[in-house]
């Protein structure tokens, strides 16, 4: 494709995502969860690949009627369930430039740009964060782009299984029964034993319940196993729940335990000063993760994965064959990506952070974050005033990352009835999970986040009624 | 980002990517090789985030005067480094739109036209390239989109190990001297035994000896440990070497190993029957990846990777919290794609390759590859009148993917030399590597591909006369 055809067909993409973006706006798009059937999409599309090339009106008239009805609309206000996958302006641009560069960073060497913009980028976001120093890139620690927080995960598994240098078998792990399922993968992918990943009980309001965790560790030690490895969470998938970071920081020191925290979604809304008690502690983590594509406005796939010492994860993930060598390299001045993460190749995943940020500002990203907090807060307030239903409140009274759970009156039955009608008509995504109650009884509740990035008080407030005639 | 002002951005982006395109084409971007010093990049950015909003306009800007000094033009007519990282126009706007669009696909529920269509996509490829059928969607196999060839090599040994089901420590891999480093890097993360993974020597034209690898595994075997891994390589890195794939396939059979094929770089090529010599026995192979983000016009990251049985990579990967429960999955009726990777979450890639695809039709791929195998045998013939250099030739006479690897006659330094100067001149990228010659001697050797989608006959008659005056 010549240039003066991808101008043409470049200003025609860029015109179907904005009016892509008025109808969202409007919250026109419906359904928000798609309602083909299973094979529907796969059927429609030719079973051959064409022998003859193809217009791009062709597939821009396919993309409405043949690919459109099989997504569910994540970018649309009505778009509650799981967590969001936040989209903007900017970040969406920089994917674009990042693709129509097309440099590959595998290496500094490779485009030095790539590297050092991602440094600054990580750097930007521990002061926008408020994240501990060391996990600035110009101490023995630093930051690196990943694709997801599983990913990140991985990482900081191989990591710690590195400086623990002691034979796998014999290797335990510490996380909450709500801790996400990617840390459970991770260590199945690493062939760790799986009867050594220990699942220690939560607390009332869902966070680790560090008293266990101790005695669970005291108990391995006894019997010659080697605790190395702890997860806490800055928001948990299914309530965001959030773990004491000091207390299991403490812990994991004395007993040389490496700390993993993961703040995939609520690792955003640090930004703002106030919420920053959740992170209290994080200097004593040995690894960091939190997704700004999930709560800060960039587009999907963008985790930022911090280590407080770089060592052991380059050490493990390091290997440099003959067709790498490159002087840059051998000076020991740049920092190789490749060496902090599983693929070798790499795009310019920074891009489109750095349009991000500059565009919002960090007191435009603040105010994004808080605006979605209230919105949690008149969501929290119309379940509280209902008769039908409850809520599951967490550490504080109010939810303090825009999710919240609540469940029908009448039962697991009545409540899954009700999520099930509002996803069928069309009108809004809701997801669900199962919570354990005060009482220990568990209960299957709907998880309703406010978080989505055109999300409004008015579609709250018709989902809210949505809801209640669902219920009727 | 409202979408009046996402249209008005976004015509500048798409303006910016067409001039870049022309500058390109004329090639006119200089210097292709990144010039600047490490540091540079990174002190030219502010070292604190904006706290206020700045203009989309500043930011194209800076990206002029900040960014693209420190950009190694791997889109560059005259960028014969490593492998290419091809682009083109339709894949950078399935890129966009995916972006646009912001459906994340973990889950068939979660969009199921992003899991559908991917199905198709790798069903498309199955045929294109002439590969085994057990690797289409319907049958027990299937194919997925992975990031990078690195990231399918630990999903293929994950698999690997679940269906060798047998204590890690005992587990021997086998990869010749040729086999790409994100394979020892996969067997580094899971943690097995590097001192298992047994490097097989390479025959004369850099190809898997087999009857190396027999040996290795009877011996492994005599000793008590279970050989369950190798790979074979269609275009090694180093030298585009091709791994008899039929002869590694029956000893793997024979042996019960998993063998995965790798052809990261060749596979590409695989559009044209006339290459397929390189895949006979594929049927045999248990897994198999090749990079579209390398050489069929699709832009980073896009890696299909296909299983011939499923299971065994879905028994590993798989793992269902309840918040991820849905109707769908529980009816066994959908591919659920978080099953078939490390990540969780994943963005729309198959957009990308139905636009590339269906813009070139199977027609323009051919077209395409061969129009580059020419020129890899235009620079040949260069290189083979020369006086001065010796080209290493591979398995056939003629660079059968579009690499030439030459040695100037004065030995390493000289090599070594002509490619700095070259490289530092700003006309040009050239790799290296190190070749094993028929004499068992080690030689540094200039890797030179002319598979970038812009490299035409003049670029590569431009850069022999500059290697040429650089040799003087």
């Amino acid at each position: 494709m010549r240039s003066e055809e991808f101008r043409k067909c470049g200003y025609e993409a860029v015109d179907w995502i904005a009016n892509y973006m008025e109808q969202l706006e409007a919250d026109a798009v419906r359904p928000v969860l798609s309602q083909v059937q299973p094979g529907e999409i796969y059927a429609a599309i030719p079973s051959s690949p064409p022998e003859q090339s193809e217009s791009f009106d062709a597939m821009m008239r396919d993309l409405d009627t043949l690919i459109m009805p099989g997504i569910t609309h994540w970018r649309s206000p009505s778009f509650f369930g799981y967590f969001p996958s936040n989209v903007s302006g900017p970040a969406i641009l920089g994917e674009l430039l990042a693709a129509g560069i097309g440099a590959q960073g595998m290496l500094w060497a490779t485009s030095p740009a790539c590297t050092e913009v991602e440094m600054r980028m990580m750097d930007w976001l521990v002061e926008a964060c408020g994240l501990p120093s060391h996990f600035l890139s110009r101490g023995p620690g630093g930051g690196v782009i990943q694709g997801s927080a599983s990913e990140a995960a991985v990482c900081a598994l191989v990591a710690a299984r590195e400086a623990a240098q002691v034979a796998s078998d014999h290797l335990c792990g510490y996380i909450s029964k709500q801790t996400h399922s990617s840390i459970e993968k991770a260590w199945k992918v690493l062939g760790l034993p799986v009867e050594n990943l220990r699942k220690i009980e939560t607390c009332g309001d869902g966070s680790f319940d560090c008293e266990a965790l101790e005695s669970a560790i005291q108990t391995d030690q006894a019997n010659g196993l080697r605790p190395c490895f702890a997860v806490g969470t800055i928001g948990t998938t299914s309530q965001t729940a959030i773990d004491p970071i000091r207390a299991l920081g403490e812990i994991c020191r004395k007993c040389q335990l490496w700390l993993h925290v993961d703040g995939a979604y609520g690792g955003s809304a640090m930004v703002c000063p106030e919420l920053r008690w959740m992170i209290d502690g994080l200097e004593l983590a040995n690894s960091y993760c939190f997704n700004p594509h999930k709560w800060l406005l960039v587009n999907f796939d963008c985790d930022c994965f911090f280590v407080s010492d770089r060592r052991p994860l380059n050490a493990a993930m390091s290997i440099l064959p003959e067709y790498l060598r490159n002087a840059a390299t051998e000076s020991g001045k740049v920092i190789d990506y490749r060496d902090w993460q599983i693929p070798l190749g790499r795009r310019f995943r920074a891009l489109k952070l750095w349009m991000t940020i500059r565009y919002y500002g960090t007191e435009g990203l603040r105010k994004f974050i808080r605006h979605k907090i209230e919105l949690g807060q008149t969501l929290a307030s119309l379940v509280d005033e209902s008769l039908q239903f409850v809520r599951v409140a967490g550490r504080t009274r109010v939810p303090d990352l825009a999710l919240v759970c609540f469940y029908h009156r009448d039962g697991d039955a009545k409540t899954k009835e009700i999520l099930e009608r509002c996803n069928a008509s069309g009108e809004m995504m809701l997801s669900h999970t199962v919570l354990k109650m005060a009482s220990g009884e568990k209960r299957y509740v709907i998880r309703m986040h406010t978080a989505s990035a055109l999300t409004e008080a008015e579609h709250i407030t018709a989902a809210w009624r949505k809801i209640c005639r669902c219920a009727e």
